[in-house]
Protein backbone atom coordinates (compact mmCIF):
# COMPACT_ATOMS: atom_id res chain seq x y z
CA UNK A 1 0.00 0.00 0.00
CA UNK A 2 0.96 3.26 -1.14
CA UNK A 3 0.61 6.57 -0.66
CA UNK A 4 -0.87 8.45 -4.31
CA UNK A 5 2.55 10.01 -5.72
CA UNK A 6 2.34 13.63 -5.17
CA UNK A 7 1.17 12.97 -1.70
CA UNK A 8 4.07 10.84 -0.95
CA UNK A 9 6.72 13.95 -2.38
CA UNK A 10 4.42 16.51 -0.16
CA UNK A 11 5.48 14.08 2.71
CA UNK A 12 9.14 13.84 2.24
CA UNK A 13 9.11 17.64 1.77
CA UNK A 14 7.96 18.34 4.66
CA UNK A 15 10.22 15.47 6.69
CA UNK A 16 12.82 18.32 5.90
CA UNK A 17 11.48 20.34 8.42
CA UNK A 18 13.33 20.90 11.80
CA UNK A 19 11.89 17.78 13.97
CA UNK A 20 9.56 16.65 11.90
CA UNK A 21 9.69 12.75 11.49
CA UNK A 22 7.19 10.40 9.54
CA UNK A 23 4.51 10.77 11.83
CA UNK A 24 4.39 14.32 11.71
CA UNK A 25 5.17 14.88 8.23
CA UNK A 26 1.97 13.01 7.29
CA UNK A 27 -0.39 14.74 9.66
CA UNK A 28 0.82 18.14 8.17
CA UNK A 29 0.13 16.92 4.52
CA UNK A 30 -3.30 15.61 5.66
CA UNK A 31 -4.01 18.67 7.54
CA UNK A 32 -2.86 20.80 4.51
CA UNK A 33 -5.39 18.21 1.96
CA UNK A 34 -7.88 19.14 4.07
CA UNK A 35 -7.17 23.24 3.64
CA UNK A 36 -9.10 25.30 1.40
CA UNK A 37 -7.83 26.19 -1.89
CA UNK A 38 -7.38 29.80 -1.05
CA UNK A 39 -5.21 28.90 2.13
CA UNK A 40 -3.14 26.23 -0.23
CA UNK A 41 -2.51 29.11 -2.83
CA UNK A 42 -1.54 31.61 -0.38
CA UNK A 43 1.22 29.20 0.97
CA UNK A 44 2.25 28.02 -2.28
CA UNK A 45 2.63 31.84 -3.21
CA UNK A 46 4.33 32.73 0.19
CA UNK A 47 7.04 30.11 -0.44
CA UNK A 48 7.53 31.10 -4.32
CA UNK A 49 8.13 34.90 -3.20
CA UNK A 50 9.88 34.49 0.16
CA UNK A 51 13.53 34.47 -1.70
CA UNK A 52 12.62 37.54 -3.48
CA UNK A 53 10.53 39.65 -0.69
CA UNK A 54 12.60 38.52 2.27
CA UNK A 55 16.21 40.29 1.82
CA UNK A 56 19.06 40.48 4.21
CA UNK A 57 20.73 44.14 4.98
CA UNK A 58 23.84 44.25 3.28
CA UNK A 59 25.39 46.17 6.50
CA UNK A 60 24.09 43.69 9.40
CA UNK A 61 22.72 40.50 8.26
CA UNK A 62 19.39 40.62 9.65
CA UNK A 63 16.18 40.13 7.89
CA UNK A 64 14.75 42.84 6.35
CA UNK A 65 11.66 43.36 4.35
CA UNK A 66 11.10 45.91 1.65
CA UNK A 67 11.85 48.73 3.54
CA UNK A 68 15.45 49.78 4.87
CA UNK A 69 17.22 47.94 7.37
CA UNK A 70 15.33 48.71 10.77
CA UNK A 71 18.34 48.72 13.06
CA UNK A 72 21.26 50.14 10.85
CA UNK A 73 19.08 52.69 9.75
CA UNK A 74 17.46 53.66 13.17
CA UNK A 75 18.81 56.78 14.22
CA UNK A 76 17.87 56.43 18.29
CA UNK A 77 20.16 53.04 17.96
CA UNK A 78 23.59 53.46 19.63
CA UNK A 79 25.97 52.87 16.58
CA UNK A 80 28.89 52.05 18.89
CA UNK A 81 27.11 48.88 20.27
CA UNK A 82 27.32 45.67 18.50
CA UNK A 83 25.83 42.32 19.49
CA UNK A 84 27.02 39.54 17.26
CA UNK A 85 24.60 36.82 16.79
CA UNK A 86 24.90 33.57 14.42
CA UNK A 87 21.61 33.41 12.72
CA UNK A 88 19.07 36.01 11.52
CA UNK A 89 16.75 34.81 13.95
CA UNK A 90 18.55 35.41 17.06
CA UNK A 91 17.58 38.85 16.70
CA UNK A 92 14.13 38.35 17.73
CA UNK A 93 14.81 36.57 20.64
CA UNK A 94 16.82 39.24 21.86
CA UNK A 95 14.72 42.18 20.93
CA UNK A 96 12.02 40.67 23.13
CA UNK A 97 13.54 41.73 25.82
CA UNK A 98 13.50 44.95 25.12
CA UNK A 99 16.80 45.52 26.89
CA UNK A 100 19.16 45.83 23.83
CA UNK A 101 19.58 49.24 21.96
CA UNK A 102 22.83 48.87 19.93
CA UNK A 103 23.28 47.23 16.59
CA UNK A 104 23.24 43.36 15.44
CA UNK A 105 25.65 41.55 13.01
CA UNK A 106 24.82 38.51 12.24
CA UNK A 107 28.00 36.13 11.17
CA UNK A 108 25.72 33.48 9.33
CA UNK A 109 26.99 30.61 11.21
CA UNK A 110 29.35 29.37 14.39
CA UNK A 111 33.03 27.87 13.82
CA UNK A 112 32.27 24.03 13.31
CA UNK A 113 35.07 21.86 12.28
CA UNK A 114 32.70 18.73 12.07
CA UNK A 115 30.28 20.64 9.37
CA UNK A 116 33.65 22.17 7.67
CA UNK A 117 33.07 25.48 8.73
CA UNK A 118 35.86 27.69 8.99
CA UNK A 119 36.55 31.46 10.08
CA UNK A 120 36.46 31.97 6.22
CA UNK A 121 32.51 31.54 6.00
CA UNK A 122 31.59 33.92 8.69
CA UNK A 123 31.14 37.73 7.57
CA UNK A 124 33.97 38.64 10.11
CA UNK A 125 35.59 40.92 7.27
CA UNK A 126 31.82 43.08 7.19
CA UNK A 127 32.70 43.27 11.10
CA UNK A 128 35.72 44.38 10.82
CA UNK A 129 34.59 47.08 8.57
CA UNK A 130 32.19 48.25 10.87
CA UNK A 131 34.19 48.34 14.37
CA UNK A 132 36.69 50.75 12.07
CA UNK A 133 33.78 53.54 10.72
CA UNK A 134 32.27 53.84 13.40
CA UNK A 135 34.35 53.97 16.28
CA UNK A 136 32.53 50.74 18.22
CA UNK A 137 33.27 50.75 22.09
CA UNK A 138 31.35 47.55 22.65
CA UNK A 139 31.03 44.09 20.94
CA UNK A 140 28.52 41.68 22.63
CA UNK A 141 29.05 37.93 21.95
CA UNK A 142 25.41 36.62 21.91
CA UNK A 143 26.60 32.77 21.23
CA UNK A 144 24.80 29.44 21.93
CA UNK A 145 26.08 28.02 24.98
CA UNK A 146 27.58 24.62 22.84
CA UNK A 147 31.11 23.58 22.25
CA UNK A 148 30.49 25.60 19.04
CA UNK A 149 29.87 28.73 20.26
CA UNK A 150 32.62 28.57 23.00
CA UNK A 151 35.07 28.26 19.81
CA UNK A 152 33.54 31.27 18.00
CA UNK A 153 33.09 33.19 20.98
CA UNK A 154 36.98 32.79 21.68
CA UNK A 155 37.90 32.91 17.73
CA UNK A 156 35.86 36.15 18.12
CA UNK A 157 37.64 38.15 20.97
CA UNK A 158 40.81 37.30 19.79
CA UNK A 159 39.91 38.40 16.50
CA UNK A 160 38.67 41.43 17.94
CA UNK A 161 41.48 42.23 20.45
CA UNK A 162 43.37 43.70 16.84
CA UNK A 163 41.03 47.02 18.13
CA UNK A 164 42.25 47.47 21.75
CA UNK A 165 39.72 50.52 22.36
CA UNK A 166 36.70 47.91 21.64
CA UNK A 167 35.78 45.60 24.62
CA UNK A 168 34.17 42.32 24.12
CA UNK A 169 31.64 40.86 26.26
CA UNK A 170 29.81 37.20 26.31
CA UNK A 171 26.37 37.37 27.46
CA UNK A 172 26.29 35.87 31.30
CA UNK A 173 26.20 32.16 31.99
CA UNK A 174 24.12 30.91 34.96
CA UNK A 175 20.65 29.81 36.58
CA UNK A 176 17.52 30.55 34.60
CA UNK A 177 15.02 32.72 36.11
CA UNK A 178 12.10 30.57 37.66
CA UNK A 179 14.47 27.20 37.99
CA UNK A 180 15.03 25.35 41.27
CA UNK A 181 18.62 24.43 42.15
CA UNK A 182 18.68 20.94 42.52
CA UNK A 183 17.09 20.63 38.73
CA UNK A 184 20.15 22.68 37.41
CA UNK A 185 22.81 20.42 35.63
CA UNK A 186 25.72 20.57 36.91
CA UNK A 187 27.84 22.65 34.05
CA UNK A 188 25.17 25.21 34.79
CA UNK A 189 25.92 25.69 38.51
CA UNK A 190 29.47 25.83 38.20
CA UNK A 191 28.87 28.36 35.56
CA UNK A 192 26.50 30.53 37.78
CA UNK A 193 28.85 29.19 40.63
CA UNK A 194 31.94 31.25 38.74
CA UNK A 195 30.63 34.03 37.56
CA UNK A 196 28.58 34.92 41.02
CA UNK A 197 27.92 38.34 42.14
CA UNK A 198 28.22 40.60 44.94
CA UNK A 199 24.65 40.97 46.28
CA UNK B 1 10.09 44.90 16.91
CA UNK B 2 7.75 42.99 13.99
CA UNK B 3 8.67 40.21 11.55
CA UNK B 4 8.64 41.11 8.28
CA UNK B 5 5.63 41.10 6.13
CA UNK B 6 5.91 37.97 4.31
CA UNK B 7 7.58 36.13 7.06
CA UNK B 8 4.64 37.24 9.56
CA UNK B 9 2.11 36.06 7.08
CA UNK B 10 3.96 32.49 6.57
CA UNK B 11 4.25 32.24 10.54
CA UNK B 12 0.46 32.63 10.72
CA UNK B 13 -0.28 30.20 7.91
CA UNK B 14 2.42 27.49 9.10
CA UNK B 15 0.72 28.11 12.85
CA UNK B 16 -2.75 26.29 11.32
CA UNK B 17 -0.83 22.23 10.89
CA UNK B 18 -1.94 20.54 13.47
CA UNK B 19 -0.17 20.73 16.67
CA UNK B 20 2.24 23.89 15.79
CA UNK B 21 2.77 26.80 18.13
CA UNK B 22 4.20 29.80 17.65
CA UNK B 23 7.80 28.61 18.54
CA UNK B 24 7.38 25.55 16.10
CA UNK B 25 5.84 27.83 13.17
CA UNK B 26 8.67 30.48 13.57
CA UNK B 27 11.24 27.57 13.70
CA UNK B 28 9.45 26.35 10.14
CA UNK B 29 9.58 29.60 8.78
CA UNK B 30 13.18 30.25 9.20
CA UNK B 31 14.13 26.56 7.94
CA UNK B 32 11.79 27.35 4.54
CA UNK B 33 14.01 30.78 4.49
CA UNK B 34 16.91 28.85 3.90
CA UNK B 35 15.79 26.10 1.94
CA UNK B 36 16.98 26.05 -2.14
CA UNK B 37 14.98 28.24 -4.59
CA UNK B 38 14.57 24.52 -6.01
CA UNK B 39 12.73 23.03 -2.88
CA UNK B 40 10.69 25.78 -1.83
CA UNK B 41 9.25 25.79 -5.34
CA UNK B 42 8.70 21.89 -5.43
CA UNK B 43 6.74 22.36 -1.98
CA UNK B 44 4.42 25.43 -3.40
CA UNK B 45 3.73 23.41 -7.05
CA UNK B 46 2.67 20.44 -4.70
CA UNK B 47 0.54 22.67 -2.39
CA UNK B 48 -0.92 24.30 -5.88
CA UNK B 49 -1.44 21.02 -7.21
CA UNK B 50 -3.02 18.61 -4.40
CA UNK B 51 -6.30 19.68 -4.94
CA UNK B 52 -6.56 18.62 -8.53
CA UNK B 53 -4.29 15.46 -8.25
CA UNK B 54 -5.58 14.27 -5.26
CA UNK B 55 -9.07 12.83 -5.80
CA UNK B 56 -11.03 11.20 -3.55
CA UNK B 57 -12.81 7.54 -4.95
CA UNK B 58 -16.58 8.48 -5.23
CA UNK B 59 -17.45 4.53 -4.02
CA UNK B 60 -15.26 4.36 -1.19
CA UNK B 61 -14.00 7.86 -0.17
CA UNK B 62 -10.50 6.81 -0.09
CA UNK B 63 -7.84 9.06 -1.88
CA UNK B 64 -6.70 7.90 -5.14
CA UNK B 65 -4.04 9.76 -7.15
CA UNK B 66 -4.46 9.98 -11.17
CA UNK B 67 -5.19 6.11 -11.47
CA UNK B 68 -8.37 4.30 -10.26
CA UNK B 69 -9.53 3.24 -6.57
CA UNK B 70 -6.67 0.63 -5.33
CA UNK B 71 -9.21 -0.76 -3.32
CA UNK B 72 -12.62 -0.56 -5.40
CA UNK B 73 -10.95 -1.58 -8.42
CA UNK B 74 -9.04 -4.36 -6.85
CA UNK B 75 -10.04 -8.08 -8.06
CA UNK B 76 -8.78 -9.99 -5.00
CA UNK B 77 -10.59 -7.92 -2.40
CA UNK B 78 -13.33 -9.03 -0.53
CA UNK B 79 -16.09 -6.97 -1.82
CA UNK B 80 -18.89 -8.48 0.63
CA UNK B 81 -16.49 -7.02 3.73
CA UNK B 82 -16.49 -3.35 4.62
CA UNK B 83 -14.26 -1.12 7.32
CA UNK B 84 -15.66 1.98 8.03
CA UNK B 85 -13.02 4.54 8.97
CA UNK B 86 -13.65 8.34 9.93
CA UNK B 87 -10.66 9.72 7.49
CA UNK B 88 -8.74 8.61 4.37
CA UNK B 89 -5.68 8.77 6.20
CA UNK B 90 -6.95 6.12 8.65
CA UNK B 91 -6.74 3.38 5.68
CA UNK B 92 -2.99 3.93 5.90
CA UNK B 93 -2.79 2.88 9.19
CA UNK B 94 -4.73 -0.47 8.54
CA UNK B 95 -3.37 -1.40 5.78
CA UNK B 96 -0.02 -0.99 7.47
CA UNK B 97 -1.18 -4.06 9.37
CA UNK B 98 -1.59 -6.37 5.90
CA UNK B 99 -3.81 -8.22 8.02
CA UNK B 100 -7.05 -6.54 6.41
CA UNK B 101 -8.30 -7.91 2.20
CA UNK B 102 -11.70 -6.25 2.39
CA UNK B 103 -12.91 -3.08 1.18
CA UNK B 104 -13.19 0.44 2.92
CA UNK B 105 -16.09 3.36 3.67
CA UNK B 106 -14.85 6.66 4.95
CA UNK B 107 -17.18 8.36 6.87
CA UNK B 108 -15.73 12.10 6.38
CA UNK B 109 -16.33 12.01 10.39
CA UNK B 110 -17.58 11.15 13.47
CA UNK B 111 -20.65 12.54 15.21
CA UNK B 112 -19.77 15.51 17.41
CA UNK B 113 -23.15 17.82 18.83
CA UNK B 114 -20.01 20.00 20.23
CA UNK B 115 -18.71 20.50 16.46
CA UNK B 116 -22.68 20.58 15.00
CA UNK B 117 -21.92 17.56 12.79
CA UNK B 118 -24.38 15.80 12.78
CA UNK B 119 -25.29 12.18 10.71
CA UNK B 120 -26.42 13.87 7.84
CA UNK B 121 -22.98 15.14 7.07
CA UNK B 122 -21.76 11.23 6.82
CA UNK B 123 -21.20 10.00 4.28
CA UNK B 124 -24.32 6.93 5.39
CA UNK B 125 -26.45 6.64 1.93
CA UNK B 126 -23.87 5.78 0.14
CA UNK B 127 -22.78 2.72 2.65
CA UNK B 128 -26.36 2.22 2.65
CA UNK B 129 -26.37 1.82 -1.24
CA UNK B 130 -23.00 -0.52 -1.49
CA UNK B 131 -24.03 -2.92 1.28
CA UNK B 132 -27.60 -3.34 -0.67
CA UNK B 133 -25.47 -3.72 -4.21
CA UNK B 134 -22.66 -5.72 -2.98
CA UNK B 135 -24.63 -8.53 -0.67
CA UNK B 136 -22.26 -7.16 2.35
CA UNK B 137 -21.21 -9.59 4.79
CA UNK B 138 -20.00 -7.95 7.43
CA UNK B 139 -18.97 -4.25 8.20
CA UNK B 140 -15.88 -3.98 10.38
CA UNK B 141 -16.34 -0.05 12.62
CA UNK B 142 -12.39 1.45 12.77
CA UNK B 143 -13.36 4.37 15.06
CA UNK B 144 -11.60 6.14 17.72
CA UNK B 145 -12.03 5.28 21.19
CA UNK B 146 -13.13 8.13 22.35
CA UNK B 147 -16.73 9.82 23.13
CA UNK B 148 -17.53 10.64 19.25
CA UNK B 149 -16.18 7.27 18.35
CA UNK B 150 -18.38 5.40 20.46
CA UNK B 151 -21.61 7.70 19.74
CA UNK B 152 -20.87 7.17 16.01
CA UNK B 153 -19.87 3.31 16.36
CA UNK B 154 -23.58 3.39 18.28
CA UNK B 155 -25.46 5.05 15.44
CA UNK B 156 -23.82 3.44 12.52
CA UNK B 157 -25.10 -0.40 14.73
CA UNK B 158 -28.39 1.04 14.70
CA UNK B 159 -28.15 2.21 11.18
CA UNK B 160 -26.97 -1.20 9.30
CA UNK B 161 -29.45 -3.09 11.88
CA UNK B 162 -31.91 -2.03 9.15
CA UNK B 163 -29.72 -5.11 7.08
CA UNK B 164 -30.52 -8.06 9.23
CA UNK B 165 -28.04 -10.17 7.11
CA UNK B 166 -25.14 -7.98 7.51
CA UNK B 167 -22.70 -8.70 10.62
CA UNK B 168 -21.46 -5.23 12.23
CA UNK B 169 -17.93 -5.95 14.80
CA UNK B 170 -16.19 -3.32 16.21
CA UNK B 171 -12.06 -3.20 16.59
CA UNK B 172 -11.14 -4.98 20.09
CA UNK B 173 -9.99 -2.80 23.13
CA UNK B 174 -7.65 -3.87 25.33
CA UNK B 175 -3.74 -3.68 26.37
CA UNK B 176 -0.98 -2.25 23.45
CA UNK B 177 0.87 -5.10 22.52
CA UNK B 178 4.01 -4.69 24.68
CA UNK B 179 2.56 -2.76 27.50
CA UNK B 180 3.43 -3.14 31.19
CA UNK B 181 0.19 -3.85 33.31
CA UNK B 182 0.54 -1.20 35.81
CA UNK B 183 1.23 1.53 33.28
CA UNK B 184 -2.25 1.16 31.61
CA UNK B 185 -5.07 3.47 32.40
CA UNK B 186 -8.33 2.08 34.99
CA UNK B 187 -9.94 2.55 31.36
CA UNK B 188 -8.23 0.56 28.77
CA UNK B 189 -7.99 -2.58 31.77
CA UNK B 190 -11.51 -2.19 32.81
CA UNK B 191 -12.50 -2.78 29.09
CA UNK B 192 -9.71 -5.42 28.57
CA UNK B 193 -11.28 -7.47 31.83
CA UNK B 194 -14.42 -7.63 30.00
CA UNK B 195 -13.55 -8.35 26.81
CA UNK B 196 -10.91 -11.43 28.09
CA UNK B 197 -10.87 -14.31 25.74
CA UNK B 198 -10.57 -17.98 26.74
CA UNK B 199 -6.91 -19.03 26.70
Amino acid sequence: MHYPDHLLKLIQLLKKLPGVGNKSAERFAFHLLDWSHKQQEDLASLLTEIKEKLRYCEECGCLKGEAPCQFCHAPQRNKQLICVIAAPRDVYAIEGTHEYKGLYHVLGGVLSPMEKQGPEKLRLQQLEKRIATHQVKEVVLALDSTLEGDATALYLKKFINAFPAVHVSRLAFGLPIGSALDYVDGGTLARALAGRSHY
